[in-house]
C-alpha cells in the first residue's frame, strides 16, 4: 500500500476522539492498523477499559487502545485523521505539528466548508485530503460509541483528482469494513452535503428544536428549506459546481423517509455542546458574499443561529 | 360631540378586556364616559373589586365597573372599541352583532394588518375606524393593569380622511387624558408600525427570547432587522405608501434607547399566550405575495414563528 499505510508499518493518528474519531479509528484498529488516538475527556477510561462500539445490537470491544494526552507522545504519523469539532479549529495547527512529518497526509473528516483550506494554509495543500461522513453515531459514555445507521465516507483530495494515496486510503477503510469511496471533486461534494445540512441542521435549531419530519411536513418551513437549498446551489454554481434540481428533490424525498430524525447540529444544541455555526453556515455565507451571490435566507439563518447558540450571556 | 359620543348619552363598548382594553376603557370611564366592558377571565373579580390601573407609582381605582359576560347584555353602542387579540378574530363577528346598530362606529385597536378589512367585510367599511397604540402595559392580576410607558393612540378612518366622528373620538380620548391624534392615512400608519413590529417582535422570538438591545447590538441580527424593514417598506410601496429611509434609521436609533425591552409578542410568547403571527407577519406576507414583492426574510421569519408558536404538538 502506498503512502506507508500498510498494517505493519503505517502509523495512523486520530485527533479528536468524539463519536466520529472513535468509530472510524476503532474500525481501523480492529482491522489491524496501527492507530493512535489523541484524547482528552475519555483518556483515562479508554486506557483502562478500551473502546466499545455498539452497532445493530452487537458490541465490539477493543480492550487495548493506544491513547495519549498529547500529540507529541504520538509523534509523526503517515496519516492523521482529524475528527475534532470545527469549533476547536484554532487550536488545531499547534496540536498537529508534532504529528506531521515530510510525507504525512492529513485527512479531515470535519463538517462543513473551509477545513481543508484552513489546514492547507498551515501545512500545505499537497498533503490535505477530506472525507465526508454519512453516519449516525452517539458517544453514550466514556469510550462507548453507539452506531445507529449508515457509516459511509467519501474521500477526496483537497486539490485535484484522486491519486494513489486516495485510493489506498479508501482500500484501507474498506478493509476496516467501512463503506468508503473516492470522489473526483471533494469541493463539490462538500457543497452537495451543505445543500442538506444548511437547511435541515439549521431549521431544526431555529424552528425551536424540531426533527426533520416537522420541517418537510410544514409547507412554510419546507418552502424555506427549498429556498435555502437553492441559495446553496447558487453559491456552489458561482464556484463552478453545478448541482442539478433532481438532487434537491431527492434530498427532500429522502428526508421524508427519515422520520423524527435529529440532525447532528440539533443534538449538539440540545446537549449544550458547541454548534458548528461557522463551518456549516458562516463559511458558505462568506463564500456567497465573496462572489456577490444573494443569499438572504442563509444570511438570516446564520444570524439567528449565532444568536441562539451564543454562550454565556 | 358628534356620533352620540357625549358623556351623558354616548355608550361605549369595550370588547376584549386585556391590558389594552382595560387601560383605555378605564381612562374613558374615569373621565365620565358610559363604558361597558365585555369580559371573560376577569369578570367576577372586576364586578366585585373594579379595575385598578397602576402608573408611575400611583394607582387609580374604579370601584364600580359595568362588566358583562355577553355582548347581548351590553346591547347597541355608539362606539365599540375592539381590544381582543387578533388570534380570536374568527369569533369576533358573532360577538359584535348585538352591539352594532345602524349608527355604531367600530374602532379596532388590534395589532397588525387586516383587522379593519376583516371587520369591514362583516359590518361595512363605513363604520370602521382603527387605532394604533404605542403603550407599554401588563395585566398583572385580575382587573389590575400596570402601565410602564407611552400611551398614545393614532386614530384614523378605514376608508378616507378623518371626519367629524374621528376628531370627536380623538377629543374624547384626550379628555380622558390619553395622548390621541387623528391620522390622515390609517393604512400607511399600519405599515409604518409594521416596519418596527415585523423585525423586532419577530426576531426577539426567533432569536431565542431576546430583548431588542440584543438585536441592535448584534451586527448580523441588525442587518437582518434592516433587511426585514426594507422588505416591509417595499410591500408598503407596492400599495402606494412611501416610507422614507430616515424613518428606518430613526427607528433603529430609537430602539437603541429602549434597552432590554421585550416586545409585546415576546411577552406573549414567554407567557405561553398566543402570538399574533397572522396579523403581524402573515398578512403583510400575503400582501407582498399579492403584489409580487419578494420578501424572503419575512417569508422565513413567518415560517419560523408559525413553527415556534405552534401549540400542542
Amino acid at each position: 500500500m502506498s503512502n506507508g499505510l500498510s498494517k505493519k508499518s503505517g502509523r495512523i493518528g486520530v485527533v479528536g476522539a468524539g463519536a466520529i474519531g472513535c468509530f472510524y479509528g476503532a474500525k481501523l484498529l480492529q482491522a489491524g492498523y496501527d492507530v493512535h488516538f489523541l484524547m482528552r475527556r475519555d483518556l483515562a477510561t479508554v486506557r483502562k477499559r478500551g473502546l466499545r462500539i455498539r452497532s445493530e445490537g452487537t458490541e465490539f470491544h477493543l480492550p487495548s487502545v493506544n491513547a495519549y494526552a498529547s500529540s507529541a507522545e504520538i509523534g509523526e504519523c503517515d496519516v492523521v485523521i482529524i475528527a475534532m469539532k470545527t469549533t476547536s479549529n484554532r487550536a488545531l495547527p499547534e496540536i498537529l505539528k508534532p504529528m506531521v512529518g515530510r510525507n504525512t497526509a492529513i485527512l479531515t473528516l470535519q463538517n462543513g466548508l473551509g477545513n481543508e483550506k484552513f489546514l492547507a494554509g498551515h501545512f500545505g495543500s499537497e498533503r490535505i485530503m477530506g472525507g465526508i461522513c454519512s453516519v449516525c453515531l452517539n458517544r453514550v459514555d466514556h469510550g462507548v460509541i453507539e452506531h445507529y445507521g449508515y457509516g459511509n465516507v467519501s474521500i477526496g483530495e483537497h486539490e485535484g483528482l484522486p491519486r494513489d494515496r486516495t485510493t489506498a486510503l479508501v482500500a484501507a477503510l474498506r478493509e476496516a469494513r467501512i463503506e468508503a469511496k473516492a470522489v473526483l471533486d471533494l469541493k463539490e461534494e462538500r457543497w452537495r452535503k451543505l445543500v442538506w445540512n444548511v437547511p435541515f441542521n439549521g431549521l431544526s435549531i431555529a424552528g425551536g428544536g424540531i426533527t426533520v419530519d416537522r420541517i418537510v411536513s410544514d409547507p412554510g418551513l419546507l418552502n424555506i428549506a427549498l429556498g435555502l437549498m437553492r441559495e446553496v446551489v447558487a453559491v456552489a454554481s458561482a464556484f463552478g459546481h453545478e448541482i442539478e434540481d433532481i438532487f434537491l428533490e431527492s434530498h427532500v424525498a429522502n428526508t421524508r423517509l427519515m422520520g423524527a430524525y435529529k440532525p447532528s447540529s440539533l443534538l449538539d444544541f440540545l446537549s449544550g455542546r458547541e454548534v458548528e455555526v461557522e463551518s456549516i453556515w458562516g463559511e458558505p455565507l462568506r463564500a456567497a458574499q465573496s462572489r456577490g451571490v444573494s443569499t438572504p435566507r442563509l444570511e438570516m439563518l446564520y444570524a439567528l443561529l449565532r444568536q441562539l447558540t451564543a454562550i454565556g450571556e
